[in-house]
């Protein structure tokens, strides 16, 4: 993961991965075949500490965009986890990408959760009817990503969690309700 | 900049940077250097049809909000200039990047033009007071990013523009003028 996020997938090298993890070149290709293979294990790892994998155990309506941004706070926490992101889901729209198809997967598969969660908010009474849940969904993945980028090159002068927040309750025209 | 925009800068050739131009490798050479000062280069030239370098002449208050709504739907006529900035902005956190220090400022330019703006519109009466123009910076360059990722993945789902205007417009809490 650090080799990745601090070099990108295409910079990145097995000998320096072998070497951090305590390898051979040949003892990382045993495990993972290829270095797109072990991008792809990353990715996975990734994802076991992540919002898209909630499932049916996500918070429902409002409760899953206070959770956002209590994963954007995490975030703030976590710089290597932001920077792997960041650099991998930029990386990913250039030629041949071998996590094109994941991270593609990936936004259609956040959106749908922002349209269900923004669905049962409007549903619940906690929003206004009138608010395009797809437009809104992805503006509000849009926020989240964007703010990675500007925080990674200059923390002091962005608060991911706040602009998020901020964001979300503008895009829905009242405030979140506080966390659990 | 379709070399640096289809595989990154790390993944870039010169070998085909060269052939693409019709040169060889050393006449590159011989006007950038180095493939670093290529890249600047080629940054350098984005910049002229850039909404950073308006300077004295930008559009004031909400107007210069308006642009930024009309620049997201240029852009989605130009895939490969979004694919440039959103490839290499995201790469450029990478460690050593030469471009780290272009978007470190272009960011800090980005968002001073906006504050600016914002601070106009708050003295114009365009906009209430109470909306942080700091924070509202932030929000309006990252949805803007984060936008390209979404739509070069997946161009027939994500409308740019559309939803950086319902973006702005909700952390305004106003509609945008018109263009003229």
């Amino acid at each position: 993961m650090e080799t990745f996020a601090t070099r990108g997938y295409h910079n990145a090298s097995l000998a320096e991965i072998a070497e951090r993890a305590g390898l051979t070149q040949a003892g990382v290709l045993h495990h993972f075949r290829s270095k797109a293979g072990l991008l792809t294990g990353v990715l996975d790892l990734r994802d076991q500490s992540d919002i898209g994998t909630l499932g049916e155990e996500r918070p429902r309506g409002l409760a899953f965009l206070r959770h956002l941004v209590e994963t954007a706070a995490r975030n703030a926490e976590r710089e290597g986890i932001v920077r792997l992101y960041a650099v991998l889901s930029a990386e990913s729209v250039t030629e041949g990408h071998p996590a094109q198809d994941y991270f593609r997967t990936r936004y259609e598969g956040l959106r749908g959760l922002l349209v269900e969660a923004l669905t049962e908010a409007g549903e619940l009474g906690e929003i206004d009817e009138g608010i395009d849940p797809v437009a809104a969904a992805s503006a509000v993945i849009a926020v989240m990503d964007g703010l990675q980028v500007q925080w990674l090159l200059a923390p002091e002068a962005v608060d991911m969690a706040a602009v998020t927040e901020l964001a979300i309750t503008a895009l829905l025209g009242r405030p979140l309700p506080e966390a659990d």
